[in-house]
Parts: structure tokens; sequence; C-alpha cells
């Protein structure tokens, strides 16, 4: 496969619609994805994946059992495996996501928002 | 541990040479690393590693054996194991890299740029 470099906010910018992750990358078993968030998302935690969050653009709050985060853009968070979380966004947040292959979005909950399959861009 | 964001370019403040990555965030058993380069790297591979380069601020060349990919902020490339490359930097540069936490910078060559241990900030 040609090695080509991605330009985030082009990729960004290929999509509207929120909670929904695409996938740009993929390496050492792991995706790179972008989403965009709005609202509140659905509580809900990874057995065996950790997850990173980057702001690219705006910000949003995590939710944790103990206590909230605020995430600016230039900012990033780590939630280690098996620690319940909420994402919510009261505008538009664009975030770059790092997490292994297997992860799926609402982790061990069922919801209307999860989504089985990721469209690649 | 105590789950904390990270912001990136308050890392970034905390050092000033070039070459010398250091690890911000640990997932999966990927490290998250912050970087500044500039001049010339050494030409190197990684055997059983992925590699990527996240443009913060400013700009850089990633040299392969075939082209040389203009990488600038807001962009991404991923280096596939196994492919040769080389960073270069004509003005300093401010990169996020994701990779294996066994990757050791020059990779398969032994260079005097080599750094077998990185600082955590």
């Amino acid at each position: 496969m040609a090695i080509e470099k991605i330009n985030i906010s082009g990729k960004l910018s290929l999509f509207d619609d929120y909670w929904n992750p695409r996938i740009v990358g993929e390496l050492n078993g792991q995706h790179v994805k972008l989403v965009k968030f709005k609202g509140e998302f659905v509580w809900h935690k990874h057995e065996n994946e950790d997850e990173m969050f980057l702001v690219v653009k705006g910000e949003f709050k995590m939710e944790l059992r103990q206590k909230t985060i605020e995430i600016k853009e230039g900012e990033l968070i780590i939630i280690p495996r098996g620690t319940e979380h909420r994402p919510t966004a009261t505008e538009e947040v664009h975030i770059m996501l790092f997490e292994p292959m297997s992860t799926l979005n609402t982790g061990n909950v069922q919801d209307k928002l999860t989504k089985n399959m990721l469209e690649k861009i």
C-alpha cells in the first residue's frame, strides 16, 4: 500500500454526524479514528482497552464517576480499561481517538449510539 | 493512578533539545511521545513496529527511499514496519509520536542520535 500523509481537518470535513467515529489509520493493531461529538454520550467502559481522546477543535467534558475533566483544544486524556466514562459536549467538538482495533464505541453497553461497523475514510 | 488530562504544548515547553522523544502517555502497550526535530535524522527502519508522526507545530519532510513527503501542521503519517525512512526539518518542528513501547528511535541503526532511555514528563 502506498504511504501517504493524512490531513486531519480534511478528513473531518468529510462527515457531519455525531458519535460516529471514522477510521483514518491503522498501526500495531490500533486504529486512529476521527469523531465529532455534540450532546451527551452513554456511560460505558471498555474491559480490555485503554482509550485516548485528543481534542483537535473545540472542547468537551469527560465525566468519570469520581470527577469531571474539561478537555480543551490541544489536550488529550487516556481512559484506562475498566474505567466508566461518559463524554459530553455543549458545542461540537472534533476528536482524534487512538485505541485497539477491537474497540466498540459504547464498550460494555449496547445502545442506540452503538456503532458496530465503522467507515474508513 | 489518577486520571489527568495532558496539555500538549505545556509538555513541549518542558524541553528544548532535538531528536530526544519524551514519553507523555501509555496505552495498550503503546507510548505517546512528544519530540522536537531540527536538521537531519539518520536513515533507519523498525523491523516490528509501525510508527505514527503527527505534526503539532511547524513542518518536516519524511524521506522514504522512493519519495519524500512534506508533513505540515495538522497532518500525520504512518510509517509501516520495515520501511526505511529519515525525517528532516529545516526549521524546528514539534511532533507527537505513537508507537509500541519497545520502539527505539533509530530502529535498526546504532547512532550518536540513539536514545536508549527516554524520560517521562
